[in-house]
């Protein structure tokens, strides 16, 4: 006997989801029939919605239902400062911090010659034709990961924008806040001795 | 700055299922952003189909789409025998084993003092009609998890049942197959020497 074809269906699609195996995804089939009716209806229509709402927005490269998205759009940000991340997540990540007012610009990705990702593949020719049109941004921050290929690739931006006279700085390197010394590693030992201030 | 609507909603939705957390729901929402539109419209109808077209058997308690469900109904199958379960999953994990050909009853649960689940929580009643009801039943096999819990459960029933004059047997307890006897813990190694057999 097999499972019902509706059950057999749902799992099927669980199984579509990243990190999830055969078990998971028949205990979360299971769980979806014991759910309330109407989260179930929230949940199917929240994945549709997700898919067909949601754009990239056509400046920045962030996710939006409205294009431009809401931070592009915003005219009492700080239009002179551009940090550039790699992912969505990042820019929610800066954003929760409240301390920075400028824009964003995703690139959806690192240069990596491993996964045959090179400066097409990612969203840095839209950077630099934003840069050069809009010539009020005065610094590009590179934020990055903090991993070879974010580094590659923040290297590899900062040399494109140089010539152009445009200001780059990257986000500084060092021991996070509330971490002991003896547990950092050494390159992070290295970078924080080297960026040191004075106080 | 918060994610568009659409996005947490559905981070929302997926923070429903368990053992899902923010960030993993953060995830699987992104991941739905980018997979195939195809994909995402059947995972949506699988999720309210799975709702709506299931339910259950009203003979054994299986998930079924139509009711009776294909077990109960099948003629062909031994009319002899039921096998008790905790749950729906433990229906499938026999069916796999293709040697089984007899009768099931679901329990949806176990006697847990714990937790508040007396006898009236569980699917006893209706297997206790069943019986009643017919008569071509000769044995039941408690085949219950092999926790305090499940053995407490298939105890009750045992009792419930042998006035009747009805077999009840239980699932044998011993080594696992292709485990190492070194790794068995003191209660499966008793079990196994408990319940060796003649070869």
């Amino acid at each position: 006997m097999q499972y019902p074809e509706p059950i057999a269906k749902l799992i099927d699609s669980y199984l579509k989801l990243p990190g999830i195996g055969e078990k998971t995804a028949t205990r979360l089939a299971f769980f979806t029939i014991d759910m309330d009716e109407n989260d179930v209806a929230t949940f199917a229509s929240s994945l549709v919605s997700a898919k067909k709402d949601l754009h990239y927005c056509s400046i920045c490269g962030n996710i939006t239902e409205n294009d431009p998205c809401v931070i592009c759009v915003d005219k009492t940000r700080d239009q002179s400062q551009i940090i550039v991340v790699e992912q969505v997540k990042d820019v929610m990540a800066l954003e929760k911090m409240r301390e920075y007012h400028g824009l964003y610009h995703v690139l959806h990705g690192v240069l990596s010659p491993i996964e045959g990702k090179g400066p097409e593949d990612i969203n840095i020719t839209s950077l630099v034709k934003r840069l050069q049109q809009n010539e009020t941004v005065k610094e590009v921050i590179l934020a990055t990961n903090a991993t070879p290929e974010g580094e590659a690739t923040a290297m590899y931006i900062s040399r494109l924008l140089k010539p152009a006279g445009i200001k780059t700085t990257r986000l500084a390197h060092g021991l996070s806040v509330g971490s002991d010394i003896e547990y950092a590693d050494e390159m992070t030992l290295f970078k924080a001795v080297e960026g040191r201030q004075e106080i």
